[in-house]
Parts: structure tokens; sequence; C-alpha cells
């Protein structure tokens, strides 16, 4: 039996995990990466997750074939090259690091995106097993995405697609952290979804419980504070969710009339807590956007993976033999 | 040698032509489907279009192998299924039209979307021959499009793929031909910059030299005298033109951030005639709203095949051997 390694390192937290080669997990593990700031202290940390997981799995570290790690970045997988992550600090910009972690860890190592990973993983082993023609929305405190046609992740030229975060939805609109306005992140986020509640009450006067249920809302709320006022049919709540998720419906709709989706994933911390509230609206739009019958057929799944996900991905797009040319391998 | 025919049925004319198996073109006819407004009349129109290519291409009837015709409707190519035209007229809903034109012109008969099949000839003989991953725009009184990956059309399950003029880029925006608001059609067509021009000089009061080359504007206008207005500087138009491209150009953006797409190409009435104008603005605006590098690299093309691409693609899809599955051959 052959054995292969994912590790999804998060801004806050490193995740790790162990798969034989018929993608059974062995074991995880997770520590976080919280204070560990400069560049060399988070290598270690990786190193430290990796040990620690091997432990946990009771897999000798001679038993590991490759290694695959997701990264919150755009990658150049033939270059094993991360290319931008803001996320984990600054100075995180064109690094080999898969040079870098082949170097540390003597393994022959993979780095993707992120979401690729998750959407792979919903694909390889998940929720959108064996389908065809493929988009992953991750909602969460930003928006990631994933395409996967015939089983091939599609990446583009520069390494940049999956982007659907930044797909402009209102010109005009919103102002996103990426510096451009209406991009559906900018309404369909967490952010967005806070940013839209703040200007509901501060600019509009309008009343909302959510200080009841999370006091510190404007700087930090989590899905299940948004999820208690909506039950509670908070109206600022709801108007804000209702927003996010018509919009999410407009953005599908816009890849079902252009590309011809087919399936659609649906993952993210937002999806996971609050997927049977905005998930009905989400596919009300989407039909209701889509050209002539466009949306006939068309799967709207939920992730079933939730924190595996990502690294599960990453060990297992590395234990395809096909994708051995994407290791680095010294 | 053998011969197949193209035939390119729009809404005002019927166009075609023949090619040998190399895809050169041996002749062209072109008839006005104008007062022929019931269906039988325009099923027999069709039959003399072809029958003058014939004789103009002196090709005996014989000689040809199969018919591909494009239709302004999306089609169910797996059953020759003409699906919904409304610029032919009414009536033309869920048509076995591939088996009434295999019964009347006696030929294996395929039959596909009209914007797919001038993508397609772009791809096979045209402007971005030999790319991998294309979005064609067509840009017209209306906004088409089509989506071909590794050499096959993506068309999606229910055949609607291609319609990137029905993407939403600005919710709440100007009200599209498809009840839907905040279309690229709605602001980017032919359509969109005249309603545009109307609500400027109307609304606004301003001043605009568009009647003195265009009398009836507010009716029909060509792209001519859009042309003329904008060389001369007319504020109005020019204010119209570069709001058109600039949202053609945050569509293109969406499709790179998203899909990842490589190559772009251009067409249609409004680019053949103001694409020196247009075109460097599309551009712009693609790198602009592309995150971090997506853009660098991407083509964007303009089409080469003009009047040809349609007709041509119809005969030159149907003349590849794998696709002799989706001819109907009784």
């Amino acid at each position: 039996m052959k054995y292969y390694a994912g590790i999804d390192l998060g801004g806050t937290k490193i995740y790790s995990l162990i798969i034989d080669e018929n993608g059974n997990i062995l074991g995880r593990n997770k520590i976080k990466t919280e204070g560990a700031d400069s560049f060399e202290n988070v290598i270690e940390r990786i190193k430290e997750c990796y040990y620690g997981v091997l432990k946990n799995s009771n897999i000798n570290e001679d038993q590991i074939e490759a290694i695959g790690m997701a990264v919150p970045s755009s990658v150049n997988v033939d270059k094993g090259i991360l290319i931008y992550a803001p996320n984990l600090g600054s100075g995180w910009r064109n690094i080999e690091l898969s040079k870098i972690m082949f170097e540390k860890l003597r393994k022959p190592f993979f780095m993707d995106n992120d979401v690729n990973m998750g959407v792979f993983a919903e694909y390889s082993l998940g929720a959108v097993k064996n389908y065809h023609h493929i988009y992953g929305l991750f909602i969460g405190t930003g928006i990631g995405g994933g395409y996967i046609k015939d089983g091939e992740i599609i990446r583009g030229v520069n390494y940049t697609a999956g982007e659907i975060g930044h797909m402009i939805v209102k010109i005009g609109g919103p102002r996103c952290n990426c510096g451009r306005k209406g991009c559906l992140e900018a309404i369909a986020s967490k952010i967005g979804i806070v940013n839209y509640i703040i200007k509901l009450v501060e600019k509009k006067g309008e009343k909302t419980i959510l200080p009841e249920f999370a006091p510190n809302w404007r700087k930090s709320v989590g899905a299940s504070a948004l999820n208690k006022c909506f039950q509670r049919n908070d109206r600022v709540v709801v108007k804000a969710l209702t927003r996010a998720a018509k919009t999410i419906g407009i953005a599908i709709a816009n890849l079902i009339n252009s590309i011809g989706v087919e399936t659609i994933v649906l993952g993210g911390g937002v999806i996971e807590e609050l997927g049977d509230v905005l998930i009905p609206i989400i596919k009300e739009y989407m039909v209701e956007y889509s050209i002539a019958d466009g949306a006939k057929g068309i799967q709207l799944l939920k992730a079933s993976l939730r924190d595996d996900a990502v690294a599960l991905g990453a060990a297992s797009f590395t234990s395809i033999p096909e994708n051995s040319k994407y290791l680095y391998k010294g």
C-alpha cells in the first residue's frame, strides 16, 4: 500500500492528513500558525504538522510516497512557485516553495491553490464525484472557486482561474478588497454581508439584534451568529443574506449562460452554516437568470468533505500517477 | 475530392457556400428572407439558396457529402432540433429541422447555433486556428458567443452555452430584451449603445450629430454612422462607445478570472466597423479587471472570416469525420 500526505496551509492554521492510495484517511493533525509570523517559522510549523500527522496515523516517514500542499495563493504548478499569498504575511511572493519543502521534508512535493484542491477533493472523493463539467464556489470570509472539466483542473496560462470571487456582477457596486468595484466577493462573502449590514445600520438607521450574538460584529462575525439572527427573522440580517444568495445565484447563472457548466458544488464556512437558508434562494436566482431552460438538470450540490477537503484534495491529486509530472523531485 | 455545403439562416438573409474537404470555398450565394414570413416559405428559400450555391460553385448535387446549417437559436445538436428562434418569426420553436431539411434536400444534415458555427470557423480556419481555450464574442445588434475547449464546442446540457450576451455585469442595470436587467447585451450591443444615446439625449439633454448620418437612428443605426460620429469626436457617441467597450472588457476579464480562458476572438458588425476604436479600450479593461497578471499573454484577436464565418463554420464542422455522429441521415 502507498501513502500520501496532504497539507492545508492557511493564514491561521495548518491542517494535515495522510491517505492511502485508495483515498482512505488514516489520521489528521491541526496546529495554529498564529504568532509564527516569519517565513522560516511557518516552514518549521509545516514540518511540525507533517511529523505530527505521521505519528497520529501510525505511518513511518519511509512509507510516504509524496506530499501535496495547498496554499492560499495562485500557484505556478509547473514550477512549484507560490505566486502571492497576502494572508500568510508580507514577503510571501514568488517563492519556490516546492523546492524548499522538498529539501526540508525529503519527499516528492506538489503544491496548488487551496480552493482548487478543495474542489478537486469534492470531484475525486466527495459530493461531485465523477461529474464532468464542474465549478466549485467556496463562500467564507472571501469567495474562492475552482473549475474542473473532464477531470482536469483548469488553471489558465497565469494560474489565476477559479477567481470567481472577482467576477464583476455589479459595475459601480461596493468596493472589494481587491480594489475593484462590484465583485461577487464584495457582495456575497462574509465581508460583503457584514459591510452591507454596517451600511443598513449606520446609513439607513435600521436595527439589528446581531450585536447580541456577536458583540464585536463589525470586526469579526461567525456564520452561526448570522444564522441565529436569520432564524429570529432579524430584518437586517435576512436582507443581507438574501442579497448575498441572490447574487451568488446570478454569478452561477453567468457561468451556465456563458460556458454551460453542468454541476455546481458549494462549500466554505458560510455554506456549511447557512446552506439550508441560502441554497434555495441561490437556486431560484440561478434558474431565473439562466437563459431559456439553461438551468434545467443543473446539479447544485453542497460540498461534503468540510474541513478535510483542501488537504484531502492535495493528497489525492498527488497520489494520481499521471500527476507525477507536477511533483518536485529535486 | 469531397464537397460540403454550409448555410447561414438569418432573420433577413440566407447565405450559403460550398467548400471542398480542405476548407477551400468554391462559391457563395445570398438571398433575402424578408417577406418569406411563413415557415414553409423560409424552407423553400433555403432550398433555393442551396441550389443557387451549387450552380455558383459549378458543383453537382451528387458531389455533396453533407450539409451544415447555422440558425439563430439554441439547437439540440444530438437530435437536430431548433429550440427557439424568435428572429425568424413566430412559430420557430421545437422544430425537428434537420429531419425536415434532410427530407427536402436528401443529404445528411447537421444544424447548430449560428455563433457557435462562427466561432468554430475562426477556430478551424480563421483568426484563432489551433488555439486551445477560446471564447468568441460576436457584437452586433445583440451579442452572441461561443466556447471552444480543446477543439470541442461546449454547448452545455441544455445547449444554451455561449450566451455571454446575457452575463449579468450590472445588477439593476439597463433592461435587456430578454427581460432581465444588467446583461452585457443591454449595455454593449448596438441596441444597448443606441438606448444609452437616447438616454443621454432625451433625459440629460446632451447633443449629438448622429442624426446627420442616421436620420432614423432611434430605430436603426449602422455601425458606420457611429464610427463617423466617433471620428468627429461627437461627445455622446464617444461616451456610449467607450462605455460599451469598457463593459466588454470587464465581461472578458470575468471569463479570465473564473475559467482561465486563454484566447478571445471578437467579431460581428460592430467589431468589423469599430474594432480599431473599441479593441484598445476592451483590452485596457480586460487587463485592469483581471486578477493579478491574469491577462498576461491572453490573445485578444479580431475575427477574420467576416460574412463567411457562420456558413463556413457549419460546412467545416460537418466535413469533419468524427462529427458524422451529429448528422441526420434518416
